[in-house]
């Protein structure tokens, strides 16, 4: 058997998906992606507005304003907040305006009241000269009709849901989360729930994990519970869930005879696009296209599986999900505390606790979840290199 | 009216809240925080298991195995995956193991298969010397019993949901999401939902943008709707948050008259710790503790709003749900395309896009959400300084 060997980047390229999950209207929320642009129907804000408290004014009667020679303007009354102005602002006029008020008619600009005096009743002095705008929000400097409020692809963000509200947007044409079908594997393997163990016996840790790496993605795991090592139930199990979900997820078990199997069902299902990932942990990976929907066989170690999916899948994930724009990772730069070997030729993923700025490697065995755990994030060492001498500044990516 | 003014540090310290929200007991799930340790009940993994494909052996029979000169052992047997071994392995014998195979009682260490051959039927050649422990995953080695899985004040990640799972963990004693009370106020605001709208009048963007917020920060927003400018209904409303939520965040209005009615009527419900911050945007800010429930008075502009909530409202929400190890903040460090001025003591908030390492200020009038909208993050000018010259190296916090 020919066996294909990837780097995560060909990989990611190999099984680029072609299918977008379906588009449903919902309210706008957190995380939402928007299938495509959405746009304000109207300008916004729809009226010029005070953004001082002081007094609504023509700014070519304040133009000799000073401390010295005020501008004596007559107050012909008051803009009262959530209210059409009940008059206009002539020639040497001037209304009361609160911050927030509708800009009246024949007025262009508001003095701060810090500015103004009221040196007898029914007169404002002015002390200080203004420009036409100045205090103003303009119709439509938010945005214009027509123009873009939430761009398509970027998961909605806590601002833009203050900006969809204002523009009275309540559904937004946005992705279906993704689903993803998580399917454990392993005649060893029973659920968490489980208590007390029979000798051999391991409670399924991926399963939890991975659906948890699938929510941080923006996708909804559809756990498709623990298959035993046999090809006839494992066949129907993938299956259904190519038939069903968006992305395809199984644990490819950890030993060769368990891996075997799974290559050989999953070759009946779609086309295999590698048997192996030039990656650390994780190399044991098997991707295929099933008819469009990527399937992910994961190498049995629970963290190897974890760092596979988070490389390969999540990216997957999201764009299934019509992320174009996703949010920057995020991570921070610290320097080695302590050399760190690796093979040229291979992607080595290493977990890293931080502090101060130094990045302190965590080995242990990749059936250990230990490591992770304790981590803060994790760091590469590329492809190219053999390794990373103590001192090397790296990007650590951290977890949320 | 004395009028205090609190640096974003101060106020933290002054608002401190001394509440936790209830213990409750739910199933792990990302973002879920541990009120207490979540400790092993028993040994992880309970029994020593294989990392490789080979054979169990006593690794005192290999010393002197070498290529030239192999190990010659007997084949006892074979473990099967999941099962108890039906066998030891004694002096001078093997049995065969899969990865994740029970160590059988007697063997000590695992010969991977690659370093074998089986040159006759019922015996196993060795080519390479083993110590105790090559090729096992020992008991305990995961968590001894009694050893913390998932620390208090920790949100829980996909790595932690993977070891709980695997040590029978089902449900933990966690916080409940903190409730966050926002109300909103001002006579010109009407819901989101309202179209067309009638002159004067803006839809409430604050109370879904601070929802996301609530939410990013592991609380549960209860959107108590929108008040009038009137003292006794902004009082009811309050009143009735207090006693309810975890947290109460209301928009203080943005003129004057506004402010000082919610000064007025929160001062009847508790203590007021400040009545601005030195900070832009988000100067009119006031805070005050009503019997240990903090509650934030907003500025009027949803972006100040925006900028206030996430430097003093996210932290009090986290600090109530029980988080004492909150995640690493997200940032990334970029060099200032332009010179940002600043007045000395007080703490400037800047919108910022980013883009290979250069981060861009985005200004605008603090009524606009669009410059945090179109922003990657923001970025700080700290009390100190009067301004930041282009060029200079900031740290750039990342919207999520």
């Amino acid at each position: 058997m020919f066996l294909t060997v990837m780097t995560v980047a060909e990989a990611l390229t190999a099984l680029s998906p072609v299918r977008r999950s379906a588009v449903v209207h919902v309210a706008p929320a957190l995380g939402i992606v928007p299938a495509r642009d959405v746009c304000a129907a109207e300008e916004l804000p729809a009226y010029a507005r005070a953004t001082v408290d002081g007094y609504a004014v023509r700014a070519a009667d304040t133009y000799a304003a000073s401390e010295s020679v005020p501008a004596l303007l007559e107050l012909t009354g008051a803009v009262a907040i959530g209210r059409a102005p009940d008059g206009d602002v002539g020639p040497g006029a001037a209304m009361g305006i609160p911050t927030g008020g509708l800009l009246p008619h024949g007025a262009d600009a508001v003095a701060m009241v810090e500015h103004t005096t009221e040196p007898m009743p029914g007169h404002v002095e002015l002390v200080r000269p203004l420009a036409p705008g100045d205090g103003v929000l303009q119709a439509g400097e938010e945005a214009r009709a027509g123009e873009v409020l939430a761009p398509a692809g970027r998961p909605l963000r806590a601002a833009d849901l203050g900006l969809l509200a204002a523009a009275g947007v309540t559904e937004v044409g946005a992705r279906a989360r993704p689903r993803v079908g998580i399917v454990s594997t392993g005649d060893e393997v029973v659920p968490a729930a489980t208590a007390p163990l029979e000798p051999g016996r391991v409670r399924d840790a991926c399963g939890p994990a991975l659906a948890g790496l699938v929510r941080e993605a923006g996708g909804e795991p559809v756990l498709h519970g623990i298959v035993p090592d046999d090809a006839a139930a494992l066949e129907r199990a993938l299956a259904a869930s190519v038939a069903e979900d968006d992305v395809v997820v199984v644990s490819a078990g950890s030993s060769v005879g368990a891996r075997d199997l799974t290559a050989t069902v999953v070759a009946r299902l779609g086309e295999v696009v590698c048997h192996g990932l030039a990656l650390r942990p994780g190399k044991p990976t098997l991707l295929a296209d099933c008819g469009g929907v990527p399937l992910i066989g994961l190498p049995g170690n629970p963290r190897s599986a974890l760092v596979v999916f988070r490389l390969v899948g999540m990216p997957l994930v999201r764009a299934v999900g019509g992320v174009t724009d996703p949010p920057p990772a995020p991570s921070v730069r610290a320097r080695l505390a302590r050399d760190v070997p690796s093979a040229a030729g291979r992607l080595d993923v290493v977990q890293a606790s931080v502090a101060d700025d130094v990045a302190t490697p965590l080995f242990g065995s990749s059936a250990l979840l230990g490591p992770m755990v304790r981590a803060d994030g994790w760091f590469c060492v590329p492809e190219a290199d053999t390794g990373l001498a103590e001192g090397t500044t790296v990007r650590v990516d951290l977890y949320a």
